[in-house]
């Protein structure tokens, strides 16, 4: 076999501050051979999340950081080349954390097989995959919305935020959306959220009176911040709020808490973290009904795809300026 | 009658920052009669809480903030002197919201009756009242700990804290409190804390790491601040936090929020508000298996008692400074 060739974005520092492309060695290596039970994966499409970030520090978390040296951690979806993998045969699409790179050698265990028939392969890696995921339990078994509770997401416009706010509209839900700019909030009214709040051009506290009259029963942050402590003031009596990120702070050297966290006892409300990987033995039943949700036009997905394996740090950094609409992916190849 | 005088404080200001004498006016003003379905009361013991100083504040709380120009709330224990309500005669002892002066009237059915003979008067004010409910319910209801689990218990020696940690040792919990100085740390020991930091004294996070080897499993927190922010980074898996109050950041203008709130997250742990109000309906059933412990020899009191109604802003600082060692009272007359 004539080896091609593979590009890999390893880690080469630990950033400080927001991410930078220095903080990345872009490199040229053969392609490796997969091992007894592993799998070799030409990688189409990679996921770019904002737990990246976080994935780039030292320090104990809920999974260990990428070592410096090592090929940048990424879930990705691609075609199967070559597999030594029973289940597993060449031509086979999977999902999987792959790393940001042309080609992976992966244990096939750690893989799951998907269908480009049944949805685009993106999908899988944003409404179908882990955000998607991390949506459906963080709001359904954390959040546990009542038909008629308001519920506000904030990063409405991001992967899983879209995904909150439309799983809550099908429970019945009041649902708004926090988002900068018109064009994300527009394309929420469009998906079927009851508001949504452009935090860049408006009084955040005021357009939540505004929208939320009885209160916030449920709010899901995927951002911290000021946007937390602004939602904390807005609190309906026994809330629940879902700490599924804080992406205004991943790249500020010491976090920011939230300062009006006592409403918390005002309204005898409560601030639950989540980690979706926890739900791992259920995915398979949450993505038939989501997918059910997809075909029957409840829930709709959007992704923002960019072009080019070699533009990762700068297409990830569109993450933490709020550049993207939908589930942010880089095309790495066609097929 | 000969009416007696009665001397009281009212709210003459808001406080800003730390609160000071001149937030008070202290008046002299005869004894008012009670009407119908009132109750005129000699005070004998007044409760000094925390809580009182959010009472102060302007805005949107659990209970509407004391007007400026109102007897400055509180809550009390005295003598029925003279009765106009059914089942109350001059001569009972009650506890009720009777305020900071000598001589109250007061709804009669706003006041329970107590028996001076079964427990002394102020612990009617410290762990058979408020203090005591609230330790019971929201250790119990809401830190749900479990044998075995690690609790870990702020302003310990205060008149909350020392019965959440007996109550968690009750339940088979290791036990460890955080108190200021040496004097209050032997205090918990001799009550039966497994461990009790000096967070004057001592480095907290090493304390925390050493004597909660597995990570806390329960948090009641009186304190917020520094303390809230140390005690995140020790939590076990599935950690509840117990917001009961922030009595560090009462008198800051501005609060600080925890800044290592995503801890929440990476453990899958969750804090909540309490207010102890909420569980009104039970506290005669908490208030018997209390007494139970304490006639057992389980549950153990102490009441830091200062004398003088005149003394009333001194002494309510004292709760801000952390000079007192269990429940702070205020002794306004003998009998």
């Amino acid at each position: 076999m004539n080896a091609p060739t593979n590009h890999q974005f390893k880690l080469a520092r630990r950033p400080v501050g927001m991410v930078q492309r220095g903080d990345f060695e872009y490199v040229e290596t053969p392609v490796a051979q997969p091992g007894e039970g592993e799998v070799l994966v030409k990688v189409l499409y990679i996921s770019l999340d904002p737990a990246m970030r976080g994935w780039m520090n030292e320090g104990k978390s809920y999974i260990p950081p990428v070592g410096i040296g090592e090929v940048m951690r990424a879930g990705a979806v691609g075609r199967v080349i070559n597999s030594n993998h029973p289940g597993i045969v060449a031509g086979d699409h999977v999902v999987g954390m792959l790393g940001v790179q042309q080609y992976a050698v992966a244990k096939g265990k750690g893989l799951t097989k998907v269908d480009p028939g049944l949805a685009p392969l993106p999908v899988y890696l944003g409404t179908l995959g882990m955000p998607g995921m991390t949506a459906y339990f963080g709001l359904l078994e954390v959040g546990k919305p009542k038909a008629g509770d308001t519920v506000v997401v904030s990063g409405a416009a991001g992967a899983v935020g879209q995904v909150v706010g439309q799983i809550a509209k099908i429970k019945g839900c009041h649902v708004v959306g926090i988002a900068g700019g018109a064009d994300k909030c527009a394309y929420l009214r469009s998906i079927g959220f009851d508001a949504a709040i452009d935090y860049k051009h408006e009084d955040l506290k005021a357009a939540l009176k505004q929208h939320c009259p009885k209160g916030v029963d449920v709010y899901f942050d995927n951002v911290g911040g000021e946007i937390l402590d602004a939602v904390l003031t807005q609190l309906a009596m026994h809330a629940r709020i879902v700490i599924c990120g804080a992406i205004s702070q991943y790249n500020e050297a010491k976090m920011k808490g939230p300062s009006n966290y006592m409403s918390l006892l005002v309204n005898r409300a409560s601030m639950t973290g989540m980690v979706v990987f926890d739900y791992a033995s259920r995915y398979a039943e949450a993505a038939r009904e989501m997918a059910g949700w997809m075909a029957a036009g409840k829930l709709k997905t959007r992704e923002d795809v960019v072009e080019g394996l070699e533009t990762f740090p700068e297409t990830l950094l569109k993450l933490f300026k709020g550049e993207n609409t939908g589930k942010l992916v880089l095309k790495v190849a066609e097929a």
